[in-house]
């Protein structure tokens, strides 16, 4: 029977077996030790180097023997190797040291050979940590009686118009790379079932390359009817996040240690400032010494560090922003501001979201603003025509929030296989 | 505070606000019945009808009244309405009979008017119900701990061959977008995750029109190591299936009583038949009387009265099959067969499996048998030069599943917004 590396502990004196990749080899002479990573960690195994089997690194074995205690050994215990089984040779001419510190490599280095630097168990905990936060919200979501919905991602038209959008050849004509559910988690609250969330890839033809975007990134969308404005959408996203947080503090504490992360305390998640795209202006030229005419990036990071302050933690939602400054379907609050809002996480936006326009007669007059026409919006007036009630939602980066997690430098560490520009391989 | 609509006869004699959609309306003479829906079904108000407000089927209203209890009523009460608020109006001409039986409509007709007939209740609960098997397949997912991923959908090549691959205008150059996540699971796996699952679009660019396809699916994916045929594979997917349908079972009862449908028995679940190839044909040319040659969907059908007759559940594992009609990576069994199965479920395919070639050296070997190179394969021989155990995985299509529980006709009806060759909008 298979026993996972990091229990071995738990079976001192007993022969088990263990099944992993040959992580590191060390020969001290009559002995040799050699570490065995599986899913869970790492064992040590400990073989006569006389009678050992030919191993080279990442060479994949199921390996059989005695565990006994030493307490030197990862876990207080180590395997004394008897009977090995080569399941899978390597080649020994490693493009990437999979067995060293990631932070000796570049970024180009790590994505350029992204099917082996996954392999390093610190990189590749990116993603352990990432599953998890797609189960707790997933979980968090359906235990809150929202429906999970999986849209479609092609689109015969752009609903905030035709910019940024990757065309696919689609038999005889052109469709469109959905740049968000908007549309359809809009659609799906109007037809009843006034609570909806979707995880699933969004993409942005967008040509700038920088640390904060990725031209296909996973989108965690929530939409729901019968609110008044944004501020219970803000209140229902601190119960996304805050129920989070705890969950990966409690399941994820290896990971966190791993990166030297920690997430914030769920308590300080409904500390979270509410502040107006104005006063996080003062509040952000007050605090450089300089006036800021915008929410730059640098202001993100400003507010971020004054909320730390202020509250104890690093975010700040930002609402009322300009109508000219958001999607038409924002509700407006004011002549010149809308019922919208972020939320700025350790000084990048994570979420953008909002009260929508539901009112037919409203939308229809909003269009003119934007330069839209009724006709151009295709099937979407119909969510309207027909009765919708008042709704919301908004939409979380599950990159950057696993960047900002953890504390990773740039938005790509946190995807997989990432797309920019140049990239799309492996 | 609003009470659900399911929930009055709980509140009676109190004063209580509900919100929803108007679903019917019966004007009695002195007293007007109207039906109010939302996301927990419908309610019964009462007004007095010379005092009524004006409105119309599908508008959205929040209503303020006492609950009285009246047998009559769905659910032994109604709501005697005093106030009402009209939160959005609808055009009186609807272009789908929202509050009838949809089986008067056609598929088409239904799709058509897709934003206004998912309103229908019944049309609707396919995607409560497909949101309930999304979160319990990835609950049991995780609890059986494997990691949750979201691979790339765009892909530099087609590690299948490039038909059947839509194309995707991505800055200066074409990629494809994926037809399944097979590259990237096996990629994680061998990274030393060791058990996967993904559940994303995947895209399938053929022209056929048929009930059992869709040009845009939802795949629930899996891979994990350290497997030794397909029948550890098997064994899994009985276990994700008998804990579905026990879920769904208990927690989604009215919905199934809705379209006279019933999950299996989960322990019948056990009881599967595993058939090679072969022996289905055999089987099912005894059954038609005719000779049958190939798994056709007929056979599929077949096959599947004759396991509910012998078995007492309409499902068959069809294994052993042979290697001219399955993708390069599946690992041989002989010369002639495969490691590999399908799942047909109440006569239709909606899984297929296998293990696959992890060892470098055969896939090599393998490659000129489909007319492949190692070159024409980008990174994909990555995975397996530098080591990788065991492995295999298999993938159940949501949508055919969705139709398969609930015995709906054609597999469009399962997907919110169906794509085909014609249809992309909305």
């Amino acid at each position: 029977m298979r026993v996972l590396a990091s229990d071995i502990a738990e079976h001192i004196g007993a022969e088990i077996s263990l099944s992993g990749w040959v992580h590191r080899i060390r020969d001290m002479g009559k002995i040799t030790f050699v570490v065995l990573r599986d899913r869970s960690g790492m064992a040590q195994l400990v073989y006569q180097t006389d009678s050992m089997p030919q191993l080279g690194l990442e060479y994949v074995i199921g390996v059989s023997g005695r565990v006994v205690a030493n307490e030197r050994s990862p876990g207080g215990a180590e395997l004394e190797a008897s009977v090995t089984d080569v399941l899978s040779v390597a080649d020994q001419e490693l493009p990437f040291p999979i067995n060293r510190d990631p932070s000796e490599c570049s970024l180009e280095m790590i994505l350029d050979n992204r099917i082996l630097s996954l392999r390093n168990p610190k990189l590749r905990s990116i993603f352990e940590l990432q599953s998890s936060i797609l189960g707790c919200v997933s979980n968090y979501m359906h235990a809150q009686e929202f429906c999970e919905m999986k849209t479609s991602k092609l689109i015969g038209s752009g609903t905030e118009g035709g910019t940024g959008l990757f065309t696919v050849d689609y038999f005889d004509r052109k469709v469109f790379l959905a740049q968000s559910p908007q549309f359809y988690k809009q659609a799906m609250i109007s037809t009843g079932l006034e609570r909806v969330f979707e995880i699933s890839h969004a993409y942005r033809a967008e040509k700038h390359d920088t640390p904060r975007h990725l031209n296909e990134y996973v989108s965690f969308d929530v939409e729901m009817a019968f609110i008044e404005s944004e501020l219970d959408l803000i209140k229902f996203e601190q119960g996304v996040l805050a129920d989070l947080f705890e969950r990966l503090s409690a399941g994820e504490s290896e990971i966190l240690a791993l990166w030297g992360a920690s997430v914030p305390d769920p308590e300080s998640v409904g500390r979270i400032p509410v502040l107006s795209c104005d006063e996080v202006k003062k509040i952000v030229s007050a605090a450089s010494g300089h006036p800021v005419y915008d929410i730059t990036p640098e202001a993100e990071r400003l507010i971020c560090d004054w909320a730390e302050g202020q509250y104890g933690i690093s975010a700040c939602f930002i609402n009322d922003w300009p109508r000219r400054s958001r999607p038409f379907y924002t509700h407006p609050k004011s002549n010149r501001t809308t019922m919208s809002f972020d939320l700025i996480f350790r000084g990048l936006e994570i979420t953008t979201g909002g009260r929508r326009i539901n009112d037919y007669r409203m939308l229809k007059e909003a269009l003119p603003r934007f330069g839209l026409t009724e006709a151009g919006l295709g099937e979407y007036p119909k969510i309207f025509k027909y009765g919708c009630p008042p709704h919301g939602g908004f939409a979380i980066g599950i990159e950057r929030l696993t960047q900002k997690i953890l504390g990773l430098t740039n938005v790509k560490e946190a995807s997989p296989f990432p797309r920019d520009r140049k990239r799309v391989s492996p």
